[in-house]
């Protein structure tokens, strides 16, 4: 066993797992003439000439990758198809067009693209089956503003709630309900047709309904909640007059409101969830098992500030290496998730390397040695932070290097600069980008 | 299976664990001429017949009750002895002397305590065995400062340290260097007796050289790394005049150093960590997995913010749920450690009060249910800050009152308001006075 390649090997054979394109090839088939979707020990199946249009949708970042997968699978059968990604994210389909768009924040071709897809979803009829691709990012790369309402005014009604202090849930209220295709609205213009939504997320706990702004399943707020977020916040005065419209004559029941759980629009949706964090941890986890360690996947819901998340690692690492908790050696533990920081200072780093070398802080703190322990954690994107890293990895070896050196762990955490601490300590983990995103995931080996 | 009561009774049975009283009595006793000391399955024996004087002394909240126990066993065999102990936390003994001193403050009683204890360690010779009970708060009970330094002198000393930003160790470092007991020299006073130390940790980690001071165990800091430290944080001109004169003459190596390991006065010392955090939190294991959880232990060391341990918590919380971790339900995860609570309201709390509203706070804000899901943190002490609160409970129950009372779960956390949430809300977990103290005790609890 040789900790730090085994955690290599188990990070990547987790990566595989949420590959877009081989999570779809592995999970869906066609036999005979029927599309056979092989998950969670279930099988679906469903009757492909019941349909005279088959398509595929798709957006998000693996949108392009997962197209890939089904034009491979249905092969002549599809009828055709868009999906919008990321720039960079896109490749050559050989049916599927492409669109190219703005993330994080959306453009002219995020309209472009979303008036492209729900022109196919309004066309759509009961004999047309909808394969809808959806992945992170998904939110800006589809924009359609309701009626009246400009891409500009939605950027700046963004921007005033995020000013505004108002919260995720809340900033989404209001969004989904200024947008054509948001909070199940897209499920609503598709209807009679038959939508199959293959879902790679990267929301922590997969709501569907955070999931790329959930545009095909219920939403369960309302025109009027959404108005008195903007009344709570006392931001009616500097919305955009366009945005703050479209609210009040909903609430007025001028407009029916988002789709919610029940509405028989959704009779027509099946969703399956074929990727997420959880997937990938156990696939860490089994790999771990195959490679000779004690494993055990703690949770794949991590959140909260990274750099404390990474002492509680260290408590359970320590108790481990001391034989003194329920895990035995040699010990790996999975988890993942996705944290958060707190930036008080104006290093450069992202939320994994700052977890890690938070880690290696608490044993530097605690004048203690790291024998037997390692711990990585790392973005599945291949990226954390504004950074070419996707994470890093420390042991006893970068911790004795860091003593003989003299650098200084606290005072790099201190500056959130855990980048330049590792780019001097060594210990950046670098993967490239992995053309997959299912939040981050942590691994501790105690030997 | 009622999740809240076999919590409280999970939590009774760990205290009973570390019970001072009920774990001597379990731990140690006479037979024949013989003291026989069981613990983690060793077994130790002192031939008692080799000693002239046998004398109890002690140090700490717990040691009035561990002298009670000390004497039932040892009956008239015992010669006598002197415990020091919070005001407060005396019981009278049989022909111990108890004396009741400051703390966290040291008083002139501390110094009296200090005196009597040295005196009888000095007196002793080979023909004397010391049985020295120590327990959580022995630093400020037990103080004798170096000659020349008063007790103001180190009081001063302790608040400019603590102004400095210099860490406990640093503070720890030069304490030691100025006191006639702490750092081990207690063990040098009492040399060449035998001396065994029965000892209940109040220390994350259990490390003997922090709990009490260290009074009979190896030191490995040195006079010139206090002076170091002196001069590291420039509070030379501001430290009384004695106190540098003791570190500066030391360092030119007038007076012998704290004694090291390997030290000959620690031939004669043994030590017995009878009681800690990890004993605690094992007994309460073992009584889940005897009411019927799957129980697990995760760590006794858990130290970071005590809100971010909380969220840590509740992503596992709610793994468990919905079945994907490697724990089982119906699940009882238990921890320990202490926590701590970096203050930015002016609300009152402790940090086990603060970590329970933090657990339930994490599924209010993502409007999350608590079905099946029960938590606990509690001081062993059966104090959390300044409040008669141990600490906190809560469940589904609390969550479902907390949502129809509109009470602002984020706005007491915000305040540190913790004890006044739950004084509200219900929830308060109070046990009294425990007479024990090993830090804090969570139980997490998943049907």
């Amino acid at each position: 066993m040789n900790p730090e390649n085994d955690m290599r090997a188990i990070f990547s054979r987790a990566l595989e797992r949420v590959d877009p394109y081989e999570m779809i090839k592995n999970s869906i088939a066609v036999e005979d003439d029927t599309l056979v979707i092989s998950h969670n020990g279930q099988t679906l199946r469903e009757n492909l000439n019941a349909y005279r249009d088959i398509v595929a949708i798709g957006i998000g970042k693996a949108s392009s990758k997962m197209g890939a997968a089904v034009e491979d699978i249905l092969k002549e059968r599809l009828s055709g198809g868009i999906v919008v990604t990321k720039y960079g994210h896109a490749e050559r389909l050989k049916g599927i067009q492409v669109i190219e768009a703005g993330h994080p924040i959306p453009d002219e071709n995020s309209v472009a693209g979303a008036e492209a897809i729900y022109r196919i979803a309004s066309r759509a009829d009961e004999n047309t089956l909808i394969i809808n691709l959806i992945s992170g990012g998904g939110s800006s790369l589809l924009s359609l503003p309701a009626e009246g309402v400009t891409l500009g005014d939605k950027q700046e009604t963004t921007r005033v709630l995020l000013e505004s202090g108002a919260d995720i849930r809340e900033i989404n209220c209001v969004r989904k309900h200024i947008s054509r295709v948001k909070g199940g609205r897209f499920a609503h213009a598709a209807f009679p047709a038959r939508m199959i939504n293959i879902i790679l997320s990267d929301v922590v706990g997969d709501r569907l309904d955070s999931i790329a702004s959930g545009i095909a399943v219920p939403d369960d707020t309302t025109y009027a909640q959404a108005v008195g977020i903007v009344d709570k916040y006392r931001i009616r005065s500097v919305l955009p007059a366009s945005v703050v419209s479209v609210l009040e004559s909903g609430k007025a029941g001028k407009n029916p409101d988002t789709p919610k759980q029940g509405d028989h629009v959704f009779d027509r949706v099946l969703n399956i969830l074929l990727g997420n964090n959880l997937a990938a941890c156990r696939a860490a986890r089994d790999h771990g098992t195959y490679l000779g360690y004690r494993s055990f996947l703690l949770t794949s819901m991590l959140t909260g500030e990274a750099r404390e998340a990474a002492r509680f690692f260290a408590a359970v690492a320590r108790d481990i290496r001391r034989c003194t908790s329920d895990f035995a050696k040699p010990a790996l533990v999975v988890s993942g998730g996705e944290t958060t920081v707190t930036v008080k200072g104006d290093g450069k780093g992202g939320r994994n390397q700052e977890m890690a070398l938070s880690f290696l802080n608490d044993f530097q703190e605690a004048q203690d040695d790291m024998e037997g322990i390692h711990f990585l954690s790392a973005g599945t994107d291949g990226t954390d932070g504004p950074t070419d890293a996707a994470g890093a990895l420390v042991g006893p070896g970068l911790l004795h290097r860091v003593r003989s050196s003299g650098l200084n762990t606290g005072a790099y955490l201190e500056k959130n600069d855990s980048y330049h601490f590792f780019q001097k300590a060594g210990g950046l983990f670098v993967t490239g980008p992995t053309n997959t995103n299912v939040c981050d995931i942590q691994l501790l080996i105690v030997m």
